[in-house]
């Protein structure tokens, strides 16, 4: 199916070089190296010391102040901010029982969904693109060329997908270390079809998922609207889910399938790292169990490289790899897709009897919008505002959250894992907020278990204002509040 | 959920003059009342009689020739064709076992779809709408015409789908009968995802689904991959469904559900009548069994009413209606909808977990061309095709194919079923015909039980033309070299 696949490390994309410089001197700042209230090196000096003209130091600098990380004193130069981000720690790494359960979160996700859409509320509550990043004008300009193809536009497509966009993916996945060819995708309404293709394709009703504790809800309730039980796994703020963990369960065959979002997962912003991402791929090809990979946040990296998939690491196929345009340019055009690996029939037996194929017209003007460009420009200028937004997020928590509380540092993806000193509830928090008019979502909904229940989740896809600022400073007094006494 | 239904009779569409007359005097054709070689009244005084205009009487006239029906002679006027089709018998009811089966259809399904599309056959097989009557350029237009509302168009939608394209769709029902309003309907990928949708809402693995026979494949196909079981009913050529049948296994809980296609049937183009309709509704609420009605070819008929559907004699919600605009203007858009009727709770789960909404920009631009009264005009040039390719196709099956071929006798849609003469195998006409270069489908493709495999199933969506007429004749000939000696 992928033949001479997996070779390389992931391709590094083309970063200009005022963001290589701005993510060196951030790295030295969170190190350390850099402390608060230490003044930078003049931007002429740096010129000469880094062989970079001025106007790329005075970027790098300016973008490091939108991100919160300097400011700029007059007549004095950039100095470090005196943040206190280095201060909270991360929250614990997870230990959920691996009991497995059947998730009864149906009705609460949908409220709570519900919610965090209210225009009237601060939105920290949904994980969406704001239509501020989406570059809608582009992608109807795409659409409107069309015209000269309308009736190919208008009536069925190939039942796999248009093959211009499957090339387009294809070369686009290169940079998360693939090398598939457009054979081996099939384009989807969304990421959430593509995984609930590969769940139908591979699994039972009663058959039990093995997932990451937190899982974003979401998952939660299509694997029980699919009559699916979930196995919690334990997973690490920074380095996502405990592969150790997961191979007793596959040897005693525990489970089906593991559903898994190893870049930027939601909520923790974690990424697994790629020694220990090869080895779950490999522990699942050899028990012979498919690993199901939710790569929806994947493009939304806040670093200079492309973290690889686990489809990266796949010669054998057992990694249906998912992934959309939802998070990135265009929600509301329902294309996402995915590469099936060895289960390539069963998967396209699904998406047949659920609805053919998918949209053609849409299909269309992706391809062109990927093929010129403009898809590229339009992620890096939403990971930019989401990398800025992730640290100023931060940095509010840490200023105003009781002392006590624990924080994820993510590395993409618009979502902070906010845990909460011990005895103040996620939910009693969630509940005050939507009171203040603010949207966040409580802990215990990422777990089929009720765990996580001094944790809530603030999401930041809108840019940083100071009605979000002021808005984590009430969240911060709310929670001090709930402190027991 | 749908307050104050179920009143009226199916509203009349509005019917040109011309399309009036050319119904009554085809009436008569069909009737034997104007027997073949009958001259025709001339125009003249038909227009006196009927106190029509002159053109109104030469636009009749030319559209019952184009339909085959009369022939002009110079000098001398119109005269009735001399048509074989009222000598050839219909099909007999279909007399299926009540046994819940396993459909096994899948890869045959799959071959022949695919033998189906192939561009070098000459196309009897595919019933879907050719690109020459698809309003592509229209559609496109409202396409483009959304730049307006580029940021709405590239965002996630109301998860019901766009309230302006369910406003013109509850509209629309009217002329089915059903008075239903935006809030009762949920927009989908297509009337096949509908239909998905709403036996995993109502089913379970396992349960048995009652279904006309024959039954179109593709419903098998999806009813296998489900893991659904079927029960084929007996079914009337003209008539459809024998609802009488149906009560028996209602009464000792053999179905969980019935799939139905109460109007154009596929692939007999059967409806059923009114009365009868109303008593399969009645039946399934008295039993509390959910009626899922594929309504895809309703709109297709070609007659002067459109004949209306259950959901319009569903007071208590328990009919299901799926439809969609595939077979009528637009299949690559994969947009359809369903009525759930009490169901819709569960139907919108489904859909939430399948792929949480349909795609936004099609929705819109949708709403715009039913709104502007293009797709009346679309869907009325399209069935006026097919009305009169039905009647050149079954006047051709009833000159060339040899004696003791029955055929049925279409209210719309776009598909013949034709019963060949004892000993001439469907399966057997198929493959020959495949390497005559022409594509139908064998009949046993219509059962899970293997019947019907004395039967083709022609279909008819491009225009007549010559190419098609030596297609037909050649079948005709094709089968005679195929009865036993």
């Amino acid at each position: 199916m992928q033949p001479g696949l997996q070779r390389g490390a992931p391709a590094r994309r083309r970063v200009k070089r005022y963001e290589a410089l701005a993510a060196r001197v951030q790295g030295m700042i969170q190190a350390g190296t850099l402390p608060a209230g230490e003044r930078l090196t003049s931007v002429r000096r740096m010129s000469r010391q880094q062989g970079v003209s001025v106007s790329t130091v005075t970027a790098a600098y300016r973008l490091l102040e939108a991100r919160g990380l300097i400011e700029a004193r007059p007549q004095s130069g950039y100095f470090v901010r005196a943040s206190r981000c280095h201060r909270v720690p991360a929250p614990r790494v997870s230990r959920p029982s691996s009991r497995a359960r059947v998730p009864q979160v149906w009705e609460v996700a949908q409220q709570l969904a519900e919610a965090a859409r209210s225009d009237a509320l601060v939105p920290l509550g949904n994980a969406d693109p704001p239509d501020a990043l989406l570059p809608a004008a582009g992608l109807m300009r795409r659409l409107r060329g069309l015209g000269r193809e309308a009736t190919r536009a208008v009536n069925y497509g190939n039942p796999l997908g248009e093959i211009e966009l499957r090339t387009q993916i294809a070369r686009r996945m290169l940079q998360a270390g693939c090398t598939l060819d457009a054979g081996d995708l099939l384009i989807t309404h969304g990421c959430f079809e593509a995984v609930q293709l590969a769940l139908r394709a591979t699994c039972q009703p009663g058959d039990a998922v093995a997932v990451e504790s937190p899982v974003h809800f979401i998952l939660l309730q299509m694997l029980q609207v699919l009559g699916l039980k979930v196995v919690e796994l334990p997973a690490h703020p920074r380095t996502g889910l405990d592969v150790d963990a997961l191979a007793p369960l596959l040897e005693r065959r525990r489970v089906r399938a593991v559903l898994c979002t190893p870049v930027f997962h939601n909520p923790l912003g974690a990424v697994i790292p790629p020694p220990r991402l090869r080895e779950l791929v490999r522990l699942c090809a050899t028990h012979e169990v498919p690993l199901i990979e939710d790569d929806v946040y994947g493009e939304l990296g806040f670093g200079l490289e492309r973290p690889p998939v686990a489809k990266a690491y796949d010669p054998d196929g057992w990694v249906l790899h998912c992934s959309s345009f939802s998070k990135t340019i265009c929600p509301g055009f329902r294309v996402g897709w995915i590469a099936p690996g060895r289960f390539a029939d069963a998967v396209r037996r699904v998406k047949f009897v659920t609805n053919f194929v998918t949209a053609t017209p849409l299909q269309l003007a992706l391809s062109a919008f990927l093929r010129d460009g403009a898809y590229e420009r339009a992620v890096r200028r939403a990971s930019r505002s989401y990398a800025t937004t992730a640290l100023r997020c931060r940095d509010a928590v840490a200023r105003h959250f009781p002392s006590g509380t624990t924080v994820s540092d993510p590395q993409g993806g618009m979502v902070l894992w906010v845990g909460l000193p011990e005895g103040v509830d996620g939910a009693a928090l969630y509940a005050s907020a939507l009171e203040a008019g603010i949207s966040v979502v409580p802990g215990h909904m990422f777990s089929a278990q009720g765990r996580f229940r001094n944790y809530v989740r603030l999401a930041f896809p809108h840019p940083w204002s100071d009605a979000l600022g002021a808005a984590v400073a009430e969240l911060g007094r709310l929670a001090t509040g709930l402190l027991p006494s």
